[in-house]
């Protein structure tokens, strides 16, 4: 099936551009706070990498928590189900840096997105590497053939300025000895990752492998089918913090959110895509964003369901 | 795409019949416990109704939580949007009767699948029509042309008697106005559902409207293709208990489990599945009803990921 | 040591008369939101049972959650540390009526003075003399020497009716064998007790026990010294609900609160004391009761520490 | 009233010796858990600071949070009720580290006695005299007239190396505002303080200010006589992690436990204790302790209750 994406593309962005409310842009850090709630971008990238766009969809944006879709998957790729003793696969209920979960279950975490999950995963990378942060980045670089993505100094020292409910999760699962890596090395490489900058059209392209049931833009062979499979429905299950249950209701695609108002998805077997809003809701989810896709799969009846 | 249904069931029946642990079926009221563990049944119906079975697929089994789709069918149907002002649409990340998170909540229940929140769907189906458990059960026997399907008299009231922990969710929410039936009546209604008997055929073929987009076994439009597509997600992000992460992972399919041992699944657009084995595991999922589904979506590459 | 008490109450009853701020009587029931939250009243009773007054302190109001110390006394009486088994005796660190605490202990409250807690000492009186709050009033009006003292039916058949909460947790510890009373029985036991009225005169007199370590009004013993000491403890470290801590910091008694306004208090050895005003504060106490209590031990010096 | 406490104490010692269950020293650090656990002192101190003592009453052990008693007196000397606005003084109803609790309460621990609580007093003591562990030390060092008395570096430099739990709370705590002494620093003061070795001779002669309503062992006043009485409130329910309850059930005096096997108590006007044995119960109180205080207040009825 062929679908026409660059006409949809832009009747969405006509749309986005009437939203009255567009939340607001996450505060916790200056670096994220300057940005403009207006901003707009959105890409849809196709399985041979064709990517179609409107808006800012080439201006870069700081990706957070997005980046833990890629890290899960170079984990998985490395150490294959070993991960999940080491954290959950089950839905939080609860707000994605919440401590009582990881309390009433000895510190494993609940899944791989919520913030303290994110540190086991990046835990595991750093050990398999000696390299989190650097691993990552070349195979975004890699993935989207761009060379320009990397990760920003000031934003990334900012993070850890703010970093002490970050630095709770990691001591407190140190506590457990779910966590190896000194803390400090951690959270470096930790907020590393959520400073990198990438365009919505970086990050679609980037996102290809699991449409592509776990292929490489270069063809080679990343995940597994079955693996490729299980990321995106950890995505579904609960890449959006506490509203997995909303956005798969609206949306109907696996996805992953991040405070910085970026948003991918992915309809498997077709395309992937990035949307960028800085504006957000009160579960930190970009407020533009969720409802663009939400226009897209109600204008391409693309839904996994 | 034309798909040979039987002889991927089986195959499937064969691999179920080698398997050894198959888990304890629930003992906590002695109807249910009775039941042979080895016993095991699959069905899978086809968008114009033609059903494919293997095993006791024809042998009617205590349906449980399964009814809990068709009670949330009936109540969208009528009210529409309102009912997600008594219930959310969130996974629960708790098992499935827990009073804590019902509490931090003020007495709106996660989401329709859990216990609490299944009492409120049949509060408003019973506000709606007068008479839950009789709307529900002429809609199952519409639309799987089983007129002897009805609810098991003996178990109904075996229920009743170990009923205490719904008896106190009910109170419960009550407390908080978020039910209105008087307590006894409703749990006489949400006991006779629980308790309806119906086969792995007769529950494929009524789950036929979640795969048809909406569309009843007549035709006629029970849902909108939207509101369809979000039954579909509340399956998939809370169907199974606090295992809906590992049952998105390992099946990939929109599904809803019992504690009679049945699993209800739908793969949009091309049919939908009903597998009994009694044996539970230790989140009340049926442990070769799983399997079976799991080996189902590897045998066909039929997965929503 | 000698203490003069009268001319302390007059200072008192003076001092809480300019008190500005004197709470909101409980509002859950029409019967106690309709009272004057001005009204005051305040009783020393002797050991040797001398009473003296000030305010309204022969006015019977509504006892609530007093009984709770007479009810808990009864059942250690009858059958010791058996009790223990079934309720625990640490402050909850959560409000009276949470059920979250519950769950996570397996439906054994965490002491007598909760709600849940106080629902299993009634279940206990109940079984010990299928007579629960029959026995609990003849041990009153024997204690006060007030014939009259009785319960008022229409506050009780108002609980009952808001008694949704009630109901909840006492089926929820139904479901865990730890009541065995039919739970409509025991509601009707407790909601009798809760309705009681009392003046602070009888109120003051009746407690005496506990200040004479174990004795009652006719010389013969009710409890053990040890086991009077260890209902001290419980009323001191469990007797105001969310507020025991701040309570002990300000007063220094052993001491129960209940949402009618009554204060019960205990110096062992030397006096016991009602006071009762209904305006309540945000945990359930009474404002002007707490206030009144807290100037007694700062003027005499009657403190336990 | 004069009591002959050293009959006392002996019988007590004898009584001990034929205790069966000894309990376990704590573990979680080498030095700690090299302890015999069969070691056992008592010392009782009067009011003019003479002392009785039984058994290993001069060796100096652990004092661990016994500890905290000490620093919370000194932050209330110097700040008064501006502490209170950090940290609050209800029972908490949970583990003595449980993060829970903190998360639900915004930073703020539930008391001073907690871990998150005992850091937060440690926190304002060093912003107000810019050496928490000095200033303490002398303050004990002069209570207790034992020049010698200081803290073990080996000890302090073993809970360093095992405080991912205490590194967790602080950074949390943090996170909300509630401390401001950088980490590490933070944690240094704390753990140097843990590992004050003090004998029960000492300890319970540095802690006759509480038992003098407020004046040091040279006359001059730390606390008004209203602050000593809250003290000892916050001691008696929230001094011995989650067994408040049952310790003032059984002993009935305020009381604070240490994993080092010490726990310290007051009888208000009267005197002050200090028993050590190492072999702790299932709550990380020290089950010779607990007994030996147990017997000590039904041998010379002195109790608050």
């Amino acid at each position: 099936m062929t679908h026409a994406f660059q006409p949809v593309l832009e009747r969405i962005a006509q749309e986005i551009g009437a939203l009255a409310d567009r939340g607001r842009p996450a505060d916790y850090i200056p670096a994220l706070a300057a940005v403009d709630p207006g901003a707009f971008g959105m890409a849809v990238a196709e399985l041979d990498g064709t990517v179609h766009g409107v808006g800012e969809w080439r201006r870069p944006f700081s990706a957070q928590s997005l980046t833990k879709v890629f890290t899960l998957a170079l984990v998985l790729a490395e150490e294959g189900d070993a991960l999940w003793e080491h954290v959950g696969r089950e839905p939080s209920g609860n707000p994605f840096n919440s401590l009582v979960q990881l309390e009433y279950e000895n510190g494993i975490p609940r899944n791989p997105f919520i913030n303290a999950g994110a540190l086991v995963v990046t835990d595991r990378l750093h050990r398999l590497t000696g390299d989190a942060s650097g691993r990552l980045l070349r195979f975004l670089r890699e993935e989207s053939g761009d060379d320009r993505l990397g990760s920003d100094r000031d934003v990334a020292a900012s993070e850890a300025e703010h970093g002490d409910r970050n630095a709770a999760l990691a001591h407190f699962m140190a506590s457990y000895g779910n966590i190896t890596t000194p803390v400090p090395v951690l959270l470096r490489e930790y907020f590393r990752q959520c400073a990198i900058e990438a365009s919505c059209a970086d990050l679609a392209v980037a996102t290809g492998f699991l449409a592509r049931h776990g292929l490489r833009a270069d063809g080679s062979r990343l995940l597994s089918r079955s693996r490729a499979k299980q990321v995106n429905a950890v995505m579904l299950t609960c890449g959006t913090y506490d509203a997995a249950g909303e956005f798969a209701h609206r949306v109907g695609l696996p996805g992953k959110s991040g405070v910085g108002g970026g948003i991918v998805a992915v309809v498997p077997g077709t395309c992937t895509l990035c949307v960028w809003s800085p504006g957000l809701d009160a579960r930190g989810n970009s407020v533009a964003g969720v409802a663009a896709l939400d226009r897209f799969t109600t204008l391409t009846g693309l839904s996994v369901f």
